[in-house]
């Protein structure tokens, strides 16, 4: 059986110029430990930030690419209890996921429905939790009640759109391009708009006015300004990107004549601080909508790991019409 | 008795231009009311952005200048219970206090120590619980933190500077020209440091890489970055001015992967939104403190209302050493 991982053992301005595929022999494993064929892995924004230095941490190299994904379970180690043999499971986050097999702690492994997609749930470690926390931690929202989202097309925008929908939230969508506002309607997005200048304007006539209680940014520059614009007196902003490059730009006005804040979000801090059962309770909950097909994303296109130039090079790509995965053809 | 009022009717980009001392008839006092001769009254920051019509908040036109202030009572309107003839009292916030005398409700006057100075207790009602609030409600402090604020030479600054050590927390404090750090570290001020790109370094050096816990931002633009940047992870900074003219710009890093907030504080809505009682307790505090002489604020100038157009341009103006004052000369 051939074995591959997608290694890096410098970082570069052009991600997929680092990385490489590489074979690696059949793992012994230790006693606790279980030996897992990766079945579907995403390349994540934060991943290929890893590769380019950018992100606000990096692993020690060399390193292998890849946060999160599923496998199924080939091998336990000698006197080792686990999921059975044949167990689709999450990948523990981290894990170097960019590769044909991993090898991962038995205790850390979480079974997953062995009849889901396993392209879907091999997201389920970050963008879905990441959309459910953003609506749930920021701002106290009932029923009925508006938020506002830029991004609204990328991974985590469209996991908002659809979770917002199931708790019966109402979103208002902001995309940088007209192809972009198509997509987000096929979620179900409330209102979908092209980002500009007149933005609060033009929200303000599609919802009659109401007040925006949350606005979720994944932009930063001037685009944080014209969500902050957007909502509701008292508001709260939670950035959690800054796809255009630039900082969060909110005018004291805002801030202090309107009582709007702004706050991060980090989902590394979130399962750094957060004890492992309420972890398990969010990624069950998140993967049994997932099972159900109440919760997706789009995918663009699968490679193997023997391809992940071309799939690091697609997913660092600006125009993508959904997430780039490796999976990984069995060896 | 000749009585004035300094009254604008337009608003305009020179202050001055727009506002003219003006004079008017002894008034007849209806019941409730009171008649009170102005002694001291301060041109703040916010009273200048309502002539040139930046402020968030503006008033009818024509509007007396001049927001607080402190007066003796002069009489009492028919049947009219208040503070006893002679008794130095507050004036209601926005009541148009750039003037000889002001009518006011009767009821609605604080009693302060008469035998405090009257320039000091002028300028109670703005900046000490501006400086006090931006204290106590964005973090826990105890005594022996840090914060740090810019702007510190500033009449909230100073104020900031000084309610801070009282109650044992220590400053850094960030000014903009190097003539600014002596006074400020007269003051009080722990560390004293002229703003800069390597601000974070220099205020790490300085206090031994201590957690900064809180951060005051009066400036905007890059400079709230800046102060973002020296604070400890999961600092809050508060904005409540925008000396520089520019919005607030903070990374996302500092929002995402250090956990730093930002928020706006805005006194008018704290007086809006808290009961009488608890703001009356607050401001006889702060009387209390400057009737002891353990908080005061440099004065630069005093001026009469029939010079009100030289006294705002004095306050108008880049460079000042203190507050300018309107302490009318009773005809």
């Amino acid at each position: 059986m051939t074995m591959l991982k997608a290694q890096y053992s410098e970082r570069g301005p052009i991600p997929q110029a680092v990385i490489d595929a590489v074979p690696f022999d059949h793992p012994v494993l230790s006693q606790g430990q279980a030996l897992i064929a990766v079945l579907a892995a995403p390349i994540n924004p934060s991943d290929v930030l890893m590769l380019t230095g950018q992100y606000g941490v990096l692993p020690p190299l060399p390193a292998v690419g890849g946060s999160e994904g599923v496998g199924r379970v080939l091998e336990l180690g000698p006197d080792t209890q686990g999921p059975a043999i044949g167990q689709t499971v999450l990948l523990p986050a981290g894990a170097g996921t960019w590769a044909s097999h991993v090898v991962a702690p038995a205790a850390r492994l979480v079974p997953l429905p062995n009849e889901a997609d396993p392209k879907q749930l091999a997201m389920l470690t970050v963008n879905p939790p990441t959309a459910s926390l953003l609506l749930s931690e920021y701002a106290d929202l009932q029923a009925g009640d508006w938020i506002m989202q830029n991004s609204a097309n990328s991974g985590v925008g469209s996991y908002v759109v659809q979770l917002a929908k199931l708790r019966g939230l109402k979103t208002v969508n902001v995309v940088r391009r007209e192809s972009a506002v198509a997509g987000v309607q096929a979620l179900g997005g409330d209102v979908v708009l092209v980002d500009g200048d007149d933005l609060a304007e033009r929200v303000k006539a599609a919802t009659g006015g109401a007040a925006i209680k949350l606005g979720i940014d994944a932009v930063g520059g001037p685009a944080t300004m014209r969500l902050a614009a957007s909502l509701g007196e008292g508001a709260s902003i939670v950035n959690y990107g800054a796809l255009s490059g630039e900082p969060c730009v909110v005018s004291p006005r805002e801030l202090v004549f309107r009582n709007i804040s702004l706050k991060g979000f980090w989902l590394a801090r979130w399962y750094r601080v957060t004890p492992p059962e309420q972890q398990f309770a969010l990624l069950s909950q998140l993967a049994g909508l997932i099972a159900q097909g109440k919760l997706s994303t789009r995918i663009q296109a699968t490679y193997d790991v023997s391809q992940i130039k071309e799939a690091v090079a697609a997913a660092a790509a600006g125009e993508r019409a959904g997430k780039i995965l490796i999976t990984p053809t069995q060896g």
